[in-house]
This record gives C-alpha cells, sequence and structure tokens, in this order.
C-alpha cells in the first residue's frame, strides 16, 4: 500500500512478476480489499496464484515508524511481516515508508542469531564493477561489530547474487591511511581483519568508482548520505545535460547521433533494474522496493528475492555470523 | 612545496596570479631555496614582489600530521604558518599535505576566538547553484556546538564570496524530518534555529543538486566521504562516456556536435576554478589547493585568498560567532 503511485503500479509489477517467474507459488498481496481489488480489475492481473489479506491501515511516508506501529496497529505493513513469521510467506517486498519497514520486521521477526542490527544493501552500478553499499539507511548510529555484520552480510550478498567471486570489503573513511577514520571505523578494521574475509581495508571515496572495491561498509546514516547524493547528483546532471543540448539544433543533432551511448549508460545506473534493496540481517527475506518503483521495478524486485531465497542468503549469512564470532572466541581465549 | 606536481608548477601559479592581481603586494615562497631557484629560473617567474623564505624539509602526504610536524621542524608548512604568525604574510596556500595543513596551522595560529575547530569548506558547483560544503575535511569527529559554528562560517562565506544574499543553511542528514539524524545533528539544529541564520533544518542528498541550499553542514569525516565520491563518480561517469563515445564514429560525430554543451558543463564542474578550499575558523586566512593542482588552479588559489582578505572574512567570523555566543547565553539566562 505504501508506495508512491499507489496499489494498483504494485500490483501490475505482480503480475508481470508472475508473467516471468514460474518459481512464484504463491503470491500474496497485503492491503485494503477494497483498493486490491480495483488494482487486479484494472491491471488485468488474474492469476491463481494470487491471494489478499486484508489490512485496513496505511502507514504513510510521514508516520514516525515506532509510533505509527503503534497506533495503526492494522497496516500492511505489520500484516506482511506477520504473514513471514507464521510461516505464510517466504518473502517481503514494500515500497513503504522505510522506517517502518526496518521497525517493523525487527520488531516481529527479529535480528537474525548473533547480528544487532540489520542493513540495506544497495547496489550501485558503475563502468568496471557493481558495488554494494550498506548499511544504506537502516541503522544510524552503528558501533564497530554492527559495521563488521555488514561486512559479512555484503560479502555474501555480493558472491551469491553479483557473482563475485572473492567480494573486496573495505570500510568507508575519510582516507585510506590507518590512522584516519573515527574510533567505530578503526576498531571495526580490526575485527573485519580477523574476520574471513577479503578485507582490504579502509577505502575512500575516490575508490568507489574506481574498480577498487566490492562491498563498501559504513553506518546507515552516512550510507544513506552517500546514496541520496549519488542519485541527486546524477538526476541533476542528466538534466544539466539535457538544458544544455536544447539551447540549439546542432547540439540537438550531435545527441541524437549519440543517443545509444547515453542510452547504454543510462540503462546500467536505472535504479528500477534491481527495483531496490534487501534489508539484510533478519529473520526473513525482506526487500525495501524505491517509494516511486514503476511496475517493471516492482516486478524485478520480485526477482531480486527469489534469487535471494534460490541462494539461501539468510542461511549463509546466520553461518557466516556464527563463524566469525567463534573466530572471536578462539582469539580472545 | 608538497603539491604532487613538486614546486614549479606552484612557481608557475604564483607568475600567473603576479601577472593578473595588482592587489599582491608581496608573494613570498617557502621551501628548499634550490628547488624554488630552479622553479623561477625555468617558468620565468621573475617579479620584485617574490622573496623566498628557506625551509629544508617538506612534510610529505605519506606522513602523520601531527607526529610529522614533531620530527620535521623546518619544513615548508611550519615555516609558512609562521610567517603569519609573525605578520609577515596575509595568506597562505598550500597543496600539501591536508592534515599537516590543519594541524599547523590551529597548533601555531589558533583557532579564532570562540572556535573550537577549523572547517574545510568547498564550494560544490550545480546547474542552478553553487553550495557549500563544509566541514570537508578538517575536523572528522564534530559536536554540535562545531557544526553550529560551521553553519555560522559557512553562511559568511557564501555571502561574501559566492553573493549569496541570505545564504540557506542546512544539516546534511539521512532524512529532512526532525526526529532523523544523530544526537549530534538533532543537537546542532536546536543550535542553529536559535542563531541569526537562514537555517532550513535538515538536508538530504537528495537536495543537493536541486537548489534548495546554499551551505550544507556536515562533520569532516563525512563531508570528505561525500566530496570525494562525487569527485568519484563525476570522473568515473566521464571516462564511461568516453568510452561508449569511442565504441563507434556515428557516435563520435555526434559527440564533436554536442562538444560545446559538454565543455560548458565540464567547465562549471572544473575543480581548477577555485584550485582548492578555504579552512576557515583559524587566526589567519589559510587556503588548501588540490594536491594535483595545476598553475592556472594555483593562481586562483592566490585570488580566491585576495577576495577572502578584502571581504574581511575572517572578522566577520569573529563577530558573527561572538553574536552567536552572546545570542545563547541571554536565552540561557
Amino acid at each position: 500500500m505504501g508506495g508512491d503511485h499507489g496499489a494498483e503500479t504494485i500490483i501490475d509489477g505482480a503480475r508481470l512478476a508472475l508473467q516471468s517467474n514460474a518459481s512464484i507459488t504463491q503470491l500474496i498481496l497485503v492491503g485494503r480489499p477494497e483498493d486490491i481489488e480495483a488494482g487486479i480489475k484494472r491491471t488485468g492481473c488474474r492469476d491463481p496464484r494470487v491471494t489478499i489479506v486484508p489490512a485496513t491501515e496505511v502507514l504513510s511516508m510521514e508516520d514516525k515508524p515506532v509510533e505509527g506501529l503503534r497506533r495503526k496497529k492494522d497496516c500492511s505493513i505489520l500484516r506482511a511481516v506477520d504473514l513471514l513469521k507464521e510461516g505464510r510467506g517466504d518473502a517481503l517486498i514494500s515500497p513503504g515508508n522505510t522506517g517502518g519497514i526496518v521497525a517493523a520486521s525487527t520488531i516481529r521477526l527479529r535480528p537474525l542469531a548473533g547480528v544487532d542490527r540489520p542493513g540495506i544493501a544497495t547496489v550501485i552500478p558503475g563502468q568496471k564493477n557493481d558495488f554494494v553499499l550498506l548499511d544504506s539507511g537502516a541503522s544510524v548510529e552503528c558501533r564497530p561489530l554492527h559495521l563488521l555484520h555488514f561486512a559479512i552480510m555484503g560479502s555474501i550478498y555480493s558472491r551469491e547474487i553479483l557473482g563475485y567471486q572473492t567480494p573486496r570489503v573495505g570500510i568507508l573513511s575519510n582516507g585510506t591511511e590507518p590512522n584516519k577514520g573515527t574510533e567505530t571505523t578503526q576498531e571495526a578494521c580490526k575485527l573485519c581483519k580477523m574476520a574471513d574475509l577479503n578485507f582490504i581495508g579502509y577505502v575512500e571515496g575516490h575508490d568507489l568508482f574506481d574498480d577498487r572495491v566490492d562491498v563498501v561498509v559504513c553506518d546507515g546514516f552516512i550510507g544513506n548520505i552517500v546514496l541520496k547524493t549519488l542519485e541527486s547528483f546524477a538526476k541533476g546532471l542528466g538534466g544539466w545535460v539535457k538544458d544544455e543540448i536544447f539551447t540549439n539544433p546542432k547540439r540537438i543533432l550531435g545527441a541524437m547521433l549519440m543517443k545509444n551511448a547515453l542510452r547504454t549508460i543510462k540503462r546500467r545506473l536505472d535504479p528500477d533494474r534491481r527495483g531496490g534493496a534487501p534489508l539484510l540481517g533478519l529473520n526473513g527475506t525482506i526487500f525495501k522496493a524505491h517509494g516511486s518503483a514503476s511496475a517493471r521495478a516492482i516486478s524485478n524486485a520480485i526477482g531480486e528475492c527469489t534469487k535471494a531465497l534460490q541462494h539461501r542468503l539468510t542461511q549463509m549469512i546466520v553461518a557466516d555470523i556464527a563463524k566469525a564470532g567463534a573466530l572471536a572466541t578462539v582469539q580472545k581465549s
């Protein structure tokens, strides 16, 4: 219910996913039944695998997460999380209030054994490699151990979903020298060095788009700022180029001849390609779709979730977090 | 002495500045006399306003700032800072080790009355407006009061140097709602609201390139990451576009027709336009030039310093910091 474009777009995305993805055995739409039924009618999403689970309320973008969830007991995000808790669903996709998704799933599903804080793992595309940035907005203030867990979860995600054999993991800092960073990042570096990771130490902003790192670890405050700043810059630059082109016909002709070059890049940068980002570290497969997700984005997000399930991402995270914990205990003793 | 291209480039920049800037009465080159004399010979920088002050050592990019300064007592940055302290120089420009510049000038010149921490104010160009990001790397961990001081200093800088009448000041956060951010940013918001600023509250990454804010306040850890990430993305994207263009002749022709559009943007984004960024909040006009600064960049950096002196930036900061302090005292009592 919580997307910018209403239930209809989400349902249209579900329709696309069901058409193309035979591995889906059931698709549950959670929300106001009248909105969902209207959406089904308008999009023609008539598939026997679709079920509706009613929820009378919606956590809006304006609601404060924890307070909103306390007030709106019958909101769609809580009902959807409960489906996972009860074993009636395997994965959850929501384009709604990020804080609400994080709070509802953390409270009801609990973090995985050994994990304290969930992290949103956003894939950022580059020319040479795609890297994972996490946490990009779930956990604002983090201790060193949380950053270690992000490193482990990001490494698994990069390997399993992006296909990097031994992902290079770095902690985002204001320079690559070991004396840089904060107390938290310095301590986190020590922990990551001990863990079974291809840990390359600190990375700085200059490294991100230069094929030097595959998993960029930071707290959710910084990750969110970095992600949104990049989105803002890319969008601003795109508009700027367009404005410059439309000042004269010669430039317009040039742009037409170059169209395919720009289109290739635009496609790679297109946020709809993945449709959002997974929330890792919880007892369940949770995916935050973009608030403004199109039907295609929602369909792709559903695809990302089936991949995560097929790769048994959650189970792998549990195993690697346990290994890191055991390693720390051995080294301490 | 500390730039990537050696003393010659710096001296060539000095030559350009002296040629175009009649307001300079003296230009002191600090460093190894043999290097400087060789540079003067090769660049033809023969101007009666040039003086040499010898320093036998150089703080390199690899030196840890405080430790390096303790070891290299006769390094050029310390000698240059001392010229300001003794009143023999009005402004200092260095392309060297940022931490070294911050440490040397903080230790020897001391912060301005009422200021605890200096901040680097980097101007980031956009299509619609240029904004100042500070601190972009001087002070890694900051308290709310430091962020207030950055807000005041950035506002003065934006007004005096960029010409924005009443600059919109925002604190960088992971969302614009007041409940977002960290304890530090929340407390800083309260302080900024009380100060005599055009304070607009939190800004997030999405706001930066959308003409919504003129002064973006954050700690030096985040500012450095944001700045370098943007530089990395812009550079990566530029190379990517080039690679895509050179895959076929039609695209090359298109690019040629579009050249002026791309050049206009490239010129606006060119870091050499300002040549670096001022370090605000210290008893002296200090300017961090880019390590890789060209002669033109150094000349422009010298120009920025003369502007800062003409606008009496330091005196204005002292006055406004004092006003904010008095206001806080009144409101407490």
